[in-house]
């Protein structure tokens, strides 16, 4: 059993802080003059008195955190925040049961962006700036994850990107704090450009910031049932494909480009190789969109490009619904949520190194099969990639399609159809938000599917977003024996 | 560029063979006195005559198969066969042009069974007679290429199956052609006792020899369009129950009870898993379609034995059409077809050992997360299992689900509809045959396919049918340089 004191004392301070953050939306909500206020202000007090005891209840200072106690406190933390980030939305009387206010919460927090709400453009101004905000601090609590912690864990692959000084042991919270407070300025400088952007082509303040958070954390929550579609005309959707493409690039590569130079950026595998893919799929979907007629000029491009950019980012805005696109858009919209972002931002799925890693792994299998005494070298970025790497990869893939089918068997189960079932499951556990279909397609919402399937949901998106094994390891009994 | 004249020997006298064996339904269509007997003649005399001339003009005694050879045989083989054998279909009028006779010849010879025939109840019995046969040739193909060659060749994981006394060189043919032997008498004893057994519940000889050679080769064509289906009243879905799973168990098993004892059955690792998942999923469709009161009763324990059954060891039978039993069975079905039988059988897909490596490298992957230095041996069947064929397992998971995307995509591309293109590739590449939805599903045909969605399955099933890699490999460059 591993020692428990030093993750609920970080959880505590967590929910502490939490708590605070409610007092923000409290303030919107009095400055709109909207009732929601009040369950803003209780639900902070509340919060805040409950974190601050359980902190306090688990101090010990000569606890150290090490490797059980950092995949604990990673499931932990998201799990116990999403709990409280709750209370507002169903303390506020917005029609939410528990298990709408709840899933609305994890949507939020893992900046998935599923949504059950409908009627945004009339919410109080409290709800909509909360739902920005879980984003955006499950943006950056991704970001501080991906780098400071799930290197180390060796997470699916993710030891590729330990960085130079980081090793085992008591250094996991100073060394996470530290890195944290260099990420969260240049997150929070992204989002103040990304809401200058948005006010410079006409949206009024709070829709500028709260689609700034959203954007940047690739979340995909809006103020409008119309999503990003109805700020459009004035070119907001130009806007969010730069800072959704900014939200899912490397931030460490931002961070070494800020200290040092801008040679790494130039550099880093996984960034050229995102922008690529991204550029290839961008210019596929626009000539099949001219080819058959769809769409046409460069209302087809501009379509396209915010589309694919919104999905393969995970964030999940739509400006079309590319349902009524033909049968190729919805199979390619389908792969398109395996993509995902790269490693070290707050874009979620299976990532752009992952598939880099396996197509090299693929290069050497290949180069092997017909020699089998040839020695080959398999390399990222230049470096030499070792057996470990691509085995956890491999596992990666491996774990991420059987938890995504085992959700869609549920789902299917629980009697909805094949599409939505299957599209729901994989926006779920890619963090995307929207699925396919009429139900929960990009013109529809979540609120219609039964209870039991959302539970199934919210399961997936917290465990998409711990990268699957980061929370699958807490369930084996090996973990639990001393 | 390897030595080409070996593998053109090979093919050559392999296609001589083809041509004979199209003598027997020629020797049907006489007795039968239907007028088909003419195109197999003529093909009869063209295939072996041209078989015979690459045969002699390729021969060099000195010559030797190595491994770059056996994969070129192993791929060259199954293309070259395909052609020959789509002549007689081509050539006999009966509304095949050439795309849907080549069609029907590879999806006989990969055991896959998808058909583009209707009308089968009253198509001449010498086209009947082959497509059978073509299943029964590819099945006994395949568990010989799935002994003696594929692991030899590392193809992914499959070397856990070498024999003791492979090892590589140039005793590749001789080898495979005293496994044949052996194995072929096997093969023949269970058609023969299919054969008896479908005499038994009442089908006449004709349609009980016929179904007994698609039976064992777990290929799934019928002599009537309403499949085993038309057949049931008499119990012959009973008996396809027994022998589709003798197709499916591992052939070498049976090789080693016949030549020892009876305890390799009971101890192969591959076999127990295999059984117990088959019963576990049998169980689960049963209580679902009894709690569901889609089906009552034992009728609902036999239609969902049969239907299970036959998709799980890709025969493709159909004796129900199960996208009528609502969506949970509508994605089970789906999942199935990526389960497949067990290696060195008829049975084709990922196969059950493949999942157990994985699972096993999972629990092994798991139990070390949280403990870096703790040093965890995989076991397969009692024997430790190297990390090389763990890394070919994963390997080979990574490349079938990509092409299984790949193909399910280009197929949308061609406007097939999501369930028909993504169900329509599952079911090429793991050789299934009927997919879902109403136009492939197990009511319908490929007929009203595409002609480009037709040659995009065939290739599909050609890669599924030689698992993947084999294929694959003859893609890139380094293959073709010295």
């Amino acid at each position: 059993m591993p020692d428990l004191r030093p993750v609920l004392f970080v959880v505590g301070l967590m929910i502490t802080a939490l708590g605070v953050i409610m007092f923000i939306p409290m303030a919107v909500g009095l400055a709109y003059n909207d009732d929601s206020w009040n369950a803003f202000a209780t639900s902070g007090f509340i919060t805040s008195l409950l974190g601050s005891i359980m902190a306090l209840a688990s101090y010990a200072p000569k606890a150290n955190l090490r490797a059980r106690g950092a995949f604990l406190l990673t499931t932990f933390s998201w799990i116990a925040l999403s709990f409280f980030a709750a209370l507002p939305l169903l303390i506020a009387s917005i029609g939410l049961d528990v298990t709408d206010a709840l899933f609305e919460a994890v949507s939020g927090i893992t900046t998935t962006g599923a949504t059950v709400m409908t009627g945004l453009d009339d919410a109080p101004k409290a709800i909509l700036i909360w739902r920005a905000i879980l984003q955006w601090i499950g943006g950056i609590g991704i970001i501080v994850t991906a780098m400071a912690i799930l290197p180390m864990l060796n997470i699916g692959g993710m030891q590729l990107f330990r960085m130079e000084s980081s090793d085992m042991g008591e250094k996991i919270l100073p060394k996470a704090a530290s890195l944290a407070a260099a990420i969260g300025m240049i997150y929070l400088l992204l989002t103040i450009a990304c809401a200058v952007g948005y006010g410079l082509v006409g949206m009024n303040a709070f829709d500028a910031i709260a689609h700034a958070m959203t954007t940047i954390a690739t979340g995909g929550y809006s103020t409008s049932d119309a999503s990003l579609g109805g700020f459009m005309d004035d070119g907001a959707d130009l806007v969010a494909i730069a800072f959704m493409l900014a939200g899912a690039l490397p931030f460490g590569v931002y961070l070494l480009s800020w200290q040092r130079n801008f040679k790494p950026a130039f550099s880093d595998p996984q960034m050229r190789g995102f922008l690529l893919i991204v550029t290839l799929l961008i210019a596929v979907i626009t000539y099949y969109l001219w080819s058959n007629s769809i769409e046409t000029g460069s209302h087809a491009l501009r379509l396209s490009a915010f589309n694919v950019v919104s999905i393969i980012t995970g964030t999940g805005f739509a400006t079309a619904d590319y349902n009524l696109w033909g049968p190729f858009a919805v199979s390619a919209f389908f792969v398109f949520m395996f993509i995902g972002g790269c490693a070290g931002s707050t874009a979620c799925s299976i990532k752009i190194f992952r598939y880099q890693v396996a197509f090299e792994a693929l290069r050497a299998y290949l180069f092997k099969m017909p020699r089998h005494h040839a020695v080959v070298t398999m390399r990222y970025g230049g470096k030499v990639l070792p057996n470990t790497v691509v085995y956890s990869v491999m596992g990666f893939f491996f774990l991420f399609f059987t938890c995504f089918a085992i959700t869609a068997i549920i789902l299917s189960m629980l009697g909805l159809d094949a599409i939505t079932a299957w599209s729901g499951a994989a926006s779920a556990i890619a963090n995307v938000g929207p699925g396919l279909g009429d139900i929960i397609g990009p013109a529809g919402t979540y609120q219609s599917l039964p209870d039991s399937a959302k539970w199934v949901l919210m399961l997936s998106m917290i465990v998409g977003r711990l990268e699957i094994i980061t929370a699958l390891v807490l369930l084996t009994p090996s973990f639990w024996r001393a």
